[in-house]
């Protein structure tokens, strides 16, 4: 960020008074620019004992599978967000059944929040950021074709949660540990 | 939004190609800048069976008690931001115990998450955006004066769930639905 979306004069990086951290601030009118972390949301979504899956035609991981997700949107909530991810990439329409999983990616400022939703007809086609879309049984699941970490882990928490009540809650690739003290 | 916040040219409201809602676009690069909800994180921290609350120093709602909550930095889990509010807000040493809620605020572009949160050792102080910190317990809560909705709604949630396994699902002032057409 080099300049104010506000009044377009320069920002420079520093720490605003009450503040802890370095902030964009405007040189101009001194308005404070926070940057957040984005959410994305998703649903393992189901008809009868099978997993909706879209094979992704955009980049990163073009040609790979996945679960319906995507950035949430200002004036959704989470649970519709994940609804409208369905609807778009799989062409399905679907009913939230309960929440499954929140994941936290701070290294790429992401915290991700998945449902448990179920069909409620048996229609699916791909949409514009899908080569093709499918139905597949837990056995049929093309797991070395899979685009990204979170989409194996969302699936094995699935497995393991979707009779039980437990929430899984992951934090993907936390900070390292700090670097051993060297010896003077 | 009415700078380009990469190259200070003016931005102009329109729907990109490929997508289905309007963006600010900059006139003169060509960047679409996203607008995305911010992510609120905090924590029913408990000390023995005590709730930490703090009274607001801040607006909006200065004077009225708050369980610690802010908003999610970059680079943190949402676990992290929780225990960082408990820290700065309460002066409170704390770990997370479970997952408590996600709470969908859409109308003001918020998605809320809510830790259980246990002290590990019995001290607190005020911080700079508090005026007092105090432990109660639930019938010593001071239902009167809570800052927001959303404190009453978790301290609620924390009642009906701390002894359960269920995480709490909330969507907060929801879109009206569509007003009944007018007869001709
Ligand atoms: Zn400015
Ligand atoms: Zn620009």
């Amino acid at each position: 960020m080099d300049y104010c979306s506000s009044c377009g004069g320069r920002v420079t990086l520093r720490i605003p008074q009450g503040d802890s951290r370095p902030r964009h601030v405007c040189t101009q009118c001194g308005m404070i620019h926070y940057q957040n972390p984005n959410m994305v949301v998703g649903a393992v979504c189901m008809w009868e004992d099978r997993i909706l899956l879209a094979r992704r035609a955009i980049a990163p991981r073009e040609g790979f599978w996945t679960i319906p997700a995507g950035f949430l949107e200002n004036g959704e909530s989470t649970a519709d967000g994940a609804l409208r991810e369905v609807f778009e990439e799989a062409g399905a329409r679907a009913e939230i059944e309960r929440l499954l999983a929140v994941y936290d990616i701070p290294e790429i400022h992401q915290v991700q929040i998945f449902y448990l939703a179920r069909m409620t007809r048996a229609e699916i086609s791909a949409g514009i950021e899908s080569l093709e879309v499918g139905l597949f049984t837990w056995d049929e699941i093309p797991w070395g074709e899979l685009a990204f970490p979170t989409v194996k882990a969302i699936l094995k928490d699935w497995q393991r949660l979707h009779q039980g009540d437990a929430v899984s809650r992951r934090d993907f690739w936390r900070p390292r540990p700090p670097e051993p003290e060297r010896k003077p």
